[in-house]
């Protein structure tokens, strides 16, 4: 599945310069940028990973580990640029965990867990990423206390198994899922959507 | 035993009303305080099971997830009431680090790790949920500098091996141990006992 | 090899002292001194294995523990006279990150892993307990913002498949490689040598 392959990598880019762009914030060096960038876009699927006790993914498979290098160098380079990507940015960010949701979804599904589970872990494969990251930059993690992003994944998630209930195609129940984390998390940035605070 | 899984509940309802409290007070949304409230009731649990390379239990076992979500829920309902439930609220706190202690020693046991190593498992079981709960929330782990707490823990997990070596029967072991942290820490809160701090 | 084990105990010495004045300059209890000295110590290898899916070894050699345990009541007792010792440390410091990258390298291709990915495992086994500190004292780990340390075990880490390149035996490629990471590190930080920092 080429396609998805394309998708994959356009999460990994937006991962990764969120981290890079978090990391210069706090003025880190570029060891500490790479590393964070590195932690961003692999994070939340490496928790999952080592929770269900399965193969990591990033530690065979180079492709990661190169095109996260490389965003971060061009990511550095063109630093002062990068406010003009913002758009594609966000929406490269939207796509990846879209994507990252229901793979989570599909890998823990496999491993056999219970469905709420499933949907915790397609939650934490898109979003822990940014958790780490902020918890290396010393923030509190900005998906906590904003617009509604895992929020959108969880709602995916339920509606995977949603579809599922109604045995639909695999391949179908894939697409629409990561379609409605995407729907949701650009309806919520347009009409400005957060979760309710709590005092 | 289910007086153990009594107890259980109420130790989890305790620490996530402690995750909710702390994360209600650095006004995260409801996504952000089920999900400190989540990581303060199995995070040390967790983190041993990942140590020890033995399935996390919550992975499969549904109870709880319901508990920790149902109790997020009414603890964000009666927020303004937790003040009145202080005390049973430190009580249940009390009663889960005396299980978890024991239950984490005796994993460890099982797993065939040496004395020293079991008491370190039973200390992380009942106290490490509550320094991913700081880690997350961004301040410094309260349990690193406050009133006794890994303390007794650990004082608790050294006299299950003690009692073990007088040949007690295992739930005689279970039992005492697990009410030694529970006098230890009611007696430190009481008489406002801490341990030295070094400058 | 009694060489390697006195070099691996100072370094856990080093890091324990680390972890030890880290913890008091946040004014923590002794308990809290205790874990972070301990973190900061095996949290590198800690992490390493956890991802590789190994054991993790101070589960079971409590040569680590007791070393660490020692190390903080000295660290405690004599931390007036810590200073006079800077220069010692430091040693001790250098020292351990060039046997731990070595090592980490090493069990990373016992674990069949391609070559960056083993120098990054080399690299986290020797700074990652040093983030690890930084992270529970909350603060912004220091290897991402100042003088060359993560570098030179990277470099450490690529001298040592180069080595391996031309047929080098084994040992000499141990030592040499480890020797490497010593001689930047050193250098770094007579000359003061940085990471360009990116705003």
């Amino acid at each position: 599945m080429e396609f998805i392959f394309v998708l994959d990598i356009l999460g990994v880019v937006a991962f990764s310069i969120s981290g890079v762009l978090a990391a210069m914030r706090k003025g880190l060096d570029v060891f500490g940028i790479l590393i964070i960038a590195f932690a961003t876009s692999v994070g939340g699927g490496t928790l999952r990973d080592v929770l269900i006790d399965t193969d990591v993914s990033w530690l065979t498979n180079m492709t990661y580990v190169y095109v996260i290098i490389i965003t971060t160098i061009f990511g550095i380079i063109l630093r002062n640029k990068l406010n003009y990507l913002r758009k594609s940015l966000f929406l490269f960010d939207t796509l990846g965990i879209g994507l990252y949701t229901v793979v989570g979804v599909e890998k823990a599904i496999s491993a056999g867990l219970p469905p709420v589970i499933c949907v915790a872990f397609g939650t934490m494969s898109a979003c822990f990423g940014g958790v780490i990251r902020d918890i290396l930059c010393n923030d509190i993690p900005v998906i906590f206390h904003q617009e509604i992003y895992a929020t959108a994944c969880i709602l995916g998630g339920f509606s995977y198994f949603a579809l599922a209930y109604f045995n639909l195609p695999q391949d179908l129940i894939f697409i629409i899922s990561g379609l409605i984390v995407i729907a949701i998390r650009i309806s919520a940035v347009v009409f400005k959507i957060s979760l309710p605070k709590v005092y």
